[in-house]
């Protein structure tokens, strides 16, 4: 009996990384990362789709007849018991477009489609950061805010589909997703210094020692809390994960995170909730959406 | 073969409130109210317990072996997992006192031990305003902020027994409950009018037309929309129920908070997830911990 292999897809309005995963986690071969072209017409894109899961088997020399099923994690909103694309502002040709469908009917294999950030988390719950734990939240700070909640390995969508979808919650004078966001980084670092840097520069500032760029920082940090509050208090989970590309900084956020954190969440998790970086790195977006396979097999 | 019927406990710092329900949700007889006399001996207040217990039976002319079960919901912390009352303010004499097992031990039948927040939502998802519903999440207003999760009509109660303890979380330059409280409303109350009053002074004030009393709950309204946001972005539920006594205000603080909601929810949640007062009134509290035993049979 061969051991079937999965293929997990990471949609962004930039790029695809489709990339093939054993059972046990492993990445097969090399992963394909192609432009989305994201304003194209629709049928432009899903030939993208369907060309990089193909290379990526011939690239192992399998065919599909050796898969599982597919898995797609893609920028959202989506409805995902309909399994179809919503108003997404980064795809605006695929507006109430049937992808599960139309990649079921392509391949003729199960497809199973969620949002980016509920799969990165997934991934992680299954081969990273947050292996064999029962409850976990995942926070994705990226351009965006993206959360997403991991009960006994399967995720935890809600009643219409937006569980953990935080960014919009109240904070200050406008939402939390203005401070937990590359633009909200941008902004603490212009508060402090008057320049205009993009948080990957405030990362590299950072790094280099830059004392403005380490207290920018230390204020996402406390802000961060925030968000970590409101929802370690509402869920209650063993452990919470940080990933997305704003994490790259997470050792310099970390200490005033934890910090702030202390003052506003309940005696007994304070001691007990772990909060730990993503692990699965680059290939995060595609393990992540394969797991949606797994976590439905 | 006898319907078995069912015991429910509400035990707060003040007053013990026991009554039996039967399996489609009746009272039988009418509940016993006694004072807890929450500071002295635990044997004394265990004592009070049974003697509940054993008058509600007498009551309807049935003894404990009528009884499939006794739900407590008793004023928090607790121990969920191992039926212990922690380090509770209003029971001092009963912090690390195994309630479970004594009541078990005395009766001879299955007992449930939840916090009464968690207790009072479960009755509103069972016989209440969120009958038939799979996704709840549930606010008790009173001295202080309660909340609750009902997923599939089982509590939630997270990795340590502290899910939707809300209460904590950052708000303003304090925490949620310093305005969403019996002393929240009053403080309101004092910064428009600069008297001191109870919340159900503020309550009385507003049925008779008075206008800062109608004022302050209007800003109760606003405030309520920042933990309902958090915690409906966060669960995306099918409904939210409203009780505890400051839900007696509902209508005085309905439109302010639904209007503030909006801005602070998803597109579709916006749209699609009610908000309910609480229906089972001032039996809610035994009726919901009867429900403990319900929901584990």
């Amino acid at each position: 009996m061969i051991s079937k292999i999965i293929i997990g897809v990471d949609l962004g309005g930039t790029k695809i990384l489709t990339g093939i995963l054993s059972r046990d986690g492993k990445v097969l071969g090399t992963p394909v990362k192609i432009q989305t072209g994201g304003t194209e017409p629709v049928e432009m894109i899903i030939k993208r789709i369907t060309d990089s899961v193909e290379l990526s088997l011939s690239n192992i020399g399998s065919s599909i007849s050796d898969v599982m099923g597919i898995g797609i994690g893609a920028t959202g909103p989506l409805d995902i018991d309909g399994g179809v694309i919503l108003e997404c502002p980064q795809l605006p040709t695929m507006h109430f477009f049937p992808l599960r469908k139309t990649i079921e009917d392509y391949f003729g294999v199960p497809v199973y489609l969620n949002n980016d950030a509920n799969c990165l988390i997934l991934g992680e719950c299954i081969f990273g950061a947050a292996a064999n734990r029962k409850n976990v939240i995942g926070f994705t700070l990226g351009t965006g805010l993206g959360c997403a909640i991991i009960l006994d390995r399967k995720i935890f969508n809600g009643s219409t589909g937006t569980a953990a979808e935080i960014w919009p919650s109240p904070y200050q004078s406008g939402t939390i997703e203005d401070f937990i966001s590359g633009a909200g980084v941008s902004k603490i670092y212009k508060s402090i210094s008057g320049e205009d840097k993009s948080s990957l520069d405030v990362f590299h500032l950072a790094v280099q020692g830059d004392e403005q760029a380490l207290q920018t920082w230390k204020e996402f940090g406390a802000h961060l809390a925030v968000p970590l509050s409101w929802s370690i208090n509402m869920i209650d989970p063993d452990i919470v994960v940080i990933g997305g590309s704003i994490a790259n900084a997470y050792n310099f956020f970390k200490i005033s995170m934890e910090e702030t954190l202390k003052k506003w969440i309940c005696p007994v998790p304070s001691q007990k909730t772990k909060i730990v970086p993503a692990e699965l790195g680059d290939f995060a977006g595609f393990i992540g959406a394969a797991c949606l396979v797994i976590g439905n097999n």
